[in-house]
C-alpha cells in the first residue's frame, strides 16, 4: 500500500471548504472522487486541516493510501485530467507510511490580501477583501503586528464553536506590507484556531481605521475575550500558503 | 443634454462581449440598464468597439447622453452601486457634445497574457491562455514581433465575417516579455480587425513552438491569406488595455 502525498492549489470560491459534508460541495469530496477515478478504488484523502468556505490555497497538503502502479511523477497529471479547473495538483510524492497531512504538520503559513482602493479591482473581487471605506493607516497596523508574535493564549482570536483542547498557539512571524497595490499580510505559526487568522486580520483593519489602538493589542490578547478583538475578515482574502512538517 | 464619458473595467468571463444582442447577456446591455437606473430614463451607451465573448478590459471607454443632475465625480459610485461586481466604472467625465467612444477613437492598446506552465495557475484560469504543451521559444517570438510594426494590409490576420471596408491598419508597437511568470504581449495600433490581436498571438505561439519560422512573418502578411497565419488564440487571455482619442 503506497501513501501518496499531494500538494494542491485551489480557488475556493465555489466550495464549502475542505471538509466533506452532506449537501454541500467540498474540496475533499472532489479530491476523493478524482483519486478514486485515478486509482480505480474508493479512497479517503486526509487533508492538513479544515478551511472555511471561499478560502483559497496556494499549497494545501493532503495524502491518501492506495495500491496503484501509476508512477509518482505522472500522478499530478492523472489527477488534473479528472479534477475541475479550479483545483490543481501541483506535486505528488511517496510519503512515509506514518505520514498524515494533518497530524504530522508542525506549522502553517497563511496569506491575506486586502484591496484598499475605493473601487476594488474586478479581477480580484473573489480573491481579496476590498476594504473601501477608509484609507488604512498601515504604519499603525504594522505596529500592531509585533505583539501577536510569540506563544500566547489566543482565546480572544478564536470563533465560538471551536473544539480545540487548548487555545495556546505560537506565532513565529506576522508581517504586513504593500505589494502590487495590495496590502499583503503573511503569518506563520505552529497552528491556528478556528477563524484565528481572519480575526487577526479584522483586528489589524480595526487598528488601521482607528477603531482599536495598536498599543491595546497586548491587553486584548490578555483578556481572552473574543468581543474585545476586531471583526472577522471575510474568507475570500485568505490563502493557505504552505504547511511545514 | 450632457454627454458623459466613462472608463470601465470588466472581467468578461460571464458575458457575450460588449455588443447588445438577443438571447445573450452583453456588457452593453448591463451598462445601459445600470445607466438607466442612475439617470431615471432609458439610455443608449456607445462603446469604443466590439469585444468577443470572454475578453476582458482594463480600460474600456464608452459614453451616453442624458439629462441628469448627478455630479460627475459621483457618477462612478452611482453606477457601481447598481452594476454587477464583475463590471466597475473607474472614471467619468463631461465629454464634448460630439465625442463618440467609437468614432472619436484614434488608437487602441491590447494586452495578451500567456501562462506557459505545464500546470496553469488556478487563479488565472479565466484570465490567461495556459499554453502547456511545450516550452515556448520566447526569443523567436520576440524576433517575430518586429515585422508586424508599421502600416500593413492585415487581411491574413482577420477572421472571416469581418465587414471592415479596408484591412489596412498601422501597428505602432508590439512587444512580448516575461512578467511575474507570465508572457505578456502588448500591442498598440490605430485600429484592429476582427480577431486580429488573437490571430497575431496565435501566430506568435506557432513561432514559439516551431510551427512557423520567425523569418516568414513578412511573407505571411504579404500573402493576405488567413490560413497562412497561425491559430486564433483563445479569448480569455485578451484585455483591452486603453483607448486613445
Amino acid at each position: 500500500m503506497r501513501n501518496i502525498g499531494l500538494a494542491i492549489r485551489f480557488d475556493g470560491s465555489a466550495y464549502h471548504g475542505w471538509q466533506r459534508q452532506v449537501g454541500a460541495l467540498s474540496i475533499q469530496q472532489v479530491m476523493e472522487e478524482a483519486a478514486a477515478k485515478v486509482v480505480g478504488k474508493q479512497v479517503t484523502v486526509a487533508g492538513c486541516g479544515r478551511t472555511d468556505a471561499g478560502v483559497h490555497a496556494l499549497r494545501y497538503i493532503c495524502n491518501f493510501h492506495a495500491s496503484t502502479n501509476i508512477p509518482i511523477d505522472k500522478m499530478p497529471f492523472a489527477l488534473n485530467s479528472v479534477l475541475p479547473c479550479d483545483i490543481r495538483c501541483m506535486e505528488a510524492w511517496e510519503a512515509e507510511e506514518r505520514f498524515h497531512a494533518q497530524f504530522s504538520a508542525k506549522g502553517k503559513q497563511y496569506r491575506y490580501l486586502i484591496d484598499n482602493r475605493r473601487i476594488g479591482d474586478v479581477f480580484l473581487r473573489d480573491r481579496t477583501w476590498n476594504y473601501r471605506y477608509a484609507n488604512l493607516d498601515v504604519e499603525a497596523m504594522q505596529r500592531a503586528c509585533g505583539p501577536f508574535v510569540g506563544e500566547h493564549d489566543f482565546a480572544a482570536f478564536c470563533a465560538s464553536g471551536s473544539q480545540a483542547a487548548s487555545t495556546v498557539r505560537r506565532i513565529y512571524s506576522l508581517t504586513l506590507d504593500w505589494r502590487d497595490g495590495l496590502l499583503v499580510m503573511d503569518v506563520h505559526g505552529n497552528g491556528f484556531l478556528y477563524n484565528m487568522v481572519r480575526i487577526i486580520v479584522g483586528t489589524l483593519v480595526c487598528v488601521g481605521c482607528g477603531k482599536i489602538d495598536a498599543g491595546d493589542i497586548p491587553d486584548i490578547i490578555d483578556t481572552k475575550i473574543r468581543k474585545r478583538a476586531g471583526i472577522t475578515a471575510p474568507p475570500q482574502g485568505l490563502y493557505l500558503k504552505d504547511v511545514f512538517y
